[in-house]
């Protein structure tokens, strides 16, 4: 059984504790509380054993902390930082190297601070036994497995997307823009070294902007091949390519809503969708050049990298078979 | 066992189907289907018998009905009637009194069609061996679900409410407003009314608008009351009354957003908060005159009757006991 | 010539220049900029002088100060402070008593900071001579001017609003909710008392929330009346109300987004509606107790101070007419 | 002068109507009025002829008209069709062409209907003495000016751009989404081949999706030229380019919200930007492959072609010099 605490636990931290709780080979030591708040509460209902990284104000509601980080580090294996961007580097240097913990940072931290990217489905291997790994940002993981399939079937010779971003989380009700859409004035964006970190010699440009909504990031990209596609294989591709679902107009799953829709109506915990979503009417192959690809994808913000840190715990922990971890990580979640 | 058949699959029909699969007492006939959608894919998933009620797409993709509403009423005892706004009451004209089939309604029928409106524990024995019977609307239950329990324990003299409704449903891409609030310019609005149809003796009026969010409507309201109240008291009162959450600031659920996030995180299905959600701090006394109780609550419009549906259909099938009833349904919803 | 400085070129700050400039009694001496940004590009296009109060990126940015804010100081009868919040206390603090300067705070200071709160049509003759002034808030404002109609001609024994408050200004890319009804929990809000400062003798309690949208507030108020009512006659008297448009769904501005779009094609400067907008289908008089009023109102709240500060400014500096004031004011706006 | 008449009486022809009477070649002869609204209150305000094209509720509105359509059509000699998408075809068949009247009609019809599609800067002299043309929709008019300035220079070898369309206009309350992107499902997009009813020779292809704003559309685009490019060179070229502006980040015009913010603040009429705003600090040229240039630009849809719709009528009419024309009409809009 890998022991597995959680430092963190806002929108990521309390996915992965529950992803954590729901693998067979691993036990969820812990997980920390900042403050009081309903996430305290409902770790507390889930039985969760709580370790104060913060203030006092616990007690004062009635939660008895087991303890502070500290002792949450003594018992794990692997610590899955999800603190917010930037603590996750504090962290590594004030804790986890010290206690000599293995660690998992997220997306907001720098590619260099852990000095491994990973997505499962792209570069399992580089991730076995390594001390410190970084999962990328939930953009970067969604164009990194549909570019990943696509390169290995056609090779890729350049893309570029742009990524229209959620504003904020659904539970955020402070962040804006409530009427507007603000473009990233930097050209091109960092997401695209960004997927350079997983995917090292794919030459990829990206453009990015936020909008008011709350639910999902879109995507839509434009892919110079190396082969000849065309649109009915593409879509077989994705069909076939794990943490990737095809999604139709035809099923009247036309925008990001009616997709958050219809993975709360298959029961998924709390409506969440890992898998990046393709829609197969978007996916178009330019006629007078067969070599151009282009498509749109859906990515929920706050579930996709969530997988990917459960195969990271194994990866890191000695477990060699990445198609197995994902098998297994995929059975949990209900993906096919 | 009592046979339910659900016509009517969109936001509330689905939501009843599930609830009626989960009782112990009742068993799922099948549920139509008006034209294909991911709906009926995860109708479909999840094992339930699909009538077709509309155009001929399903087959063509991949569906085989089990029949038409025709079918589906031969071996209901009760049908659950979800359809859009006035088609509840042409299908009671059109099939459920030719075919002597119980009937419920949803709150978008006038109280006249079917002649008895209910909240469970409001006037559970109105329903009691009825033909047919009218859940109100969403606004409506929220509404009767606190002010019974305020009339109950200290007398309603009269009542003002202010409904602040969600423009949209969440998986609804066509309607708005985006950036607009929109009053609806009749004064008093429609809904008092529509609460003295359960509510009998109380004086309320109402006045209403829209905005821009999909998640819950917010009410705030004004109660005039018969004896002296203070702001403990009617917490606990909220406290103890079923189907009432008394949410709070303190717990970080400081809005209909996070109240949802709330539902998601405590493993709803589809996230769903079926109870009457009032804020601790936001219950008040008027100081200079301890008559006048003043307070808020969100509801969730998508899944607050679900649990009147249910007691409904025991009441309507003669099961006398409203309070097990309601214990019942909530044991299955996880409502304390 | 009443020689005007203006401290603060935000929403307010802005407005109140441009209205300044207008007025044949006043001269605009000038306004400060903070920092660089399209604000300070537009004074200087408009030919006002600029005085810096902040970062040295105006000279940088090819902006030539007028000389710093003491500058402005020693030029000026009297200054319009509309900076943030709580600043205007310490500039009252730190310059103007100093200098010995009459100063108008806004609405983001408590009353007591300049002991007398302003809305032109109520109490215009507090103002006379005074050497600091609070112009109320916007929300205030709306409050006071109908309040005060209905006052004077029914009596007011007490008052319930609801302020649906939009989130943030239409320029505010920063602040949300996105999607999400955010209720003030307290109850009542200060909004009540801070009408107080102004009609001291009306009973009022207030309930508040914010909503995603930018465009303006909506109250809804129930009034409880001395002497009985009529719909008409409330028309009427709205009608003949200064600063109060009766607007009608008759002409569809059925919303907040349609009185904008109303107050843009008037030609008004910067599409602004000063005025407070009634519904006149949303004025209602409860049948069974002819003395409560109800009706909703559209408070715009960029703009429907201005016309507070420029009155202000005439009964400081001992302009004793207060109707000939608001006459001369509403003349630059285009009110009738 | 010309006499000019608008069928049509919406966003955009409430626009040209004010536009066509700033012009000193031009007289507006009247609008026609489908039903009684605020526009019409307007409009009569304005001192414009109303001539009745729809409801007969203008009159109990207290609204005489002055005629009917064919009243309009008989004194105009040229009209401007802005009514809805489609109607602008029908119109034509009906009445334009019996009336043997020169008609403009707008985006919402095929360029077959009209047989030439206008954009000033770019075909000016296709249009010159034309009974029937047509201006494009405000997103392929900002897509042909700015690609027409770098075609012009560098020569395009091809374009793609994404779309990010605003859900509804500003004054429209019933449109969505409120929380969702909504892509547009074919791919590529309809938008390319109407860039290339203007631009003829341009290799296009677009894809697009819509957001829960209400302000202006943004396109993100990515040219490959057949020239070398730098940064400097584009951000200059733009600058001399006609109707369009380039806009900064260093000036906080960061999203469209503040760019809106800005023309309300320089006093245009209705707060209004016909100017295709690009953003400095997002124009890219990619570093190993200089011939690929990226930039961002904001539409305000309600107003782009407005301009266009002025310079259309004088080329119709026979105005046979572009430059002058555009001129012209750019200094009654105060365009530089």
């Amino acid at each position: 059984m890998i022991k597995v605490g959680i430092n963190g636990y806002g929108t990521i931290g309390k996915r992965v504790a529950d992803a954590v709780a729901m693998q067979k080979d691993m036990k969820l030591v812990g997980v920390t509380a900042h403050s009081y708040s309903f996430n305290t509460e409902v770790a507390k209902q889930k039985g969760y054993r709580i370790f104060a990284s913060g203030d006092d104000d616990l007690k004062a509601n009635g939660i008895k902390p087991d303890g502070d980080i500290n002792s949450l580090l003594e018992e794990a294996d692997v610590i899955v930082d999800a603190t917010p961007k930037k603590i996750g580097k504090e962290n590594l240097d004030k804790y986890y190297r010290q206690k000599k913990i293995k660690a998992i940072l997220q997306g907001g931290e720098k590619h260099e601070v852990a000095g491994t990217s990973f997505v499962a489905q792209c570069n399992y291997n580089e991730a076995i036994d390594k001390d410190y790994v970084r999962i990328v940002s939930c953009n970067t993981t969604g164009l990194c497995r549909t570019l990943n399939a696509v390169n290995m079937k056609y090779g890729i010779a350049s893309v570029h997307a742009t990524m229209i971003r959620r504003g904020a989380d659904p539970g955020d009700i402070h962040h804006g823009p409530i009427n507007a859409i603000v473009p990233v004035l930097e050209m091109p964006s960092h997401h695209g070294p960004d997927v350079q970190t997983v995917l090292k010699n794919i030459e990829i440009f990206t453009t990015a902007l936020s909008v008011p909504s709350t639910l999902m990031h879109l995507h839509t990209l434009t892919v110079d091949l190396k082969k000849k596609a065309n649109v009915d294989d593409v879509v077989e591709l994705f069909r076939n390519s794990t943490r990737i679902r095809v999604v139709r107009n035809a099923e009247h799953l036309r925008s990001t809503a009616e997709i958050m829709e219809f993975a709360r109506d298959m029961g998924r915990l709390r409506g969440d969708m890992p898998e990046i979503c393709v829609w197969q009417e978007a996916i178009g192959v330019i006629s007078n050049a067969h070599n151009k690809l282009l498509y749109m994808q859906a990515i929920h913000q706050e579930s996709d990298v969530i997988p990917e840190n459960i195969d990271c715990i194994r990866a890191m922990t000695g477990f060699k078979d990445g198609e197995k971890s994902i098998k297994m990580t995929n059975e949990t979640f209900g993906i096919r």
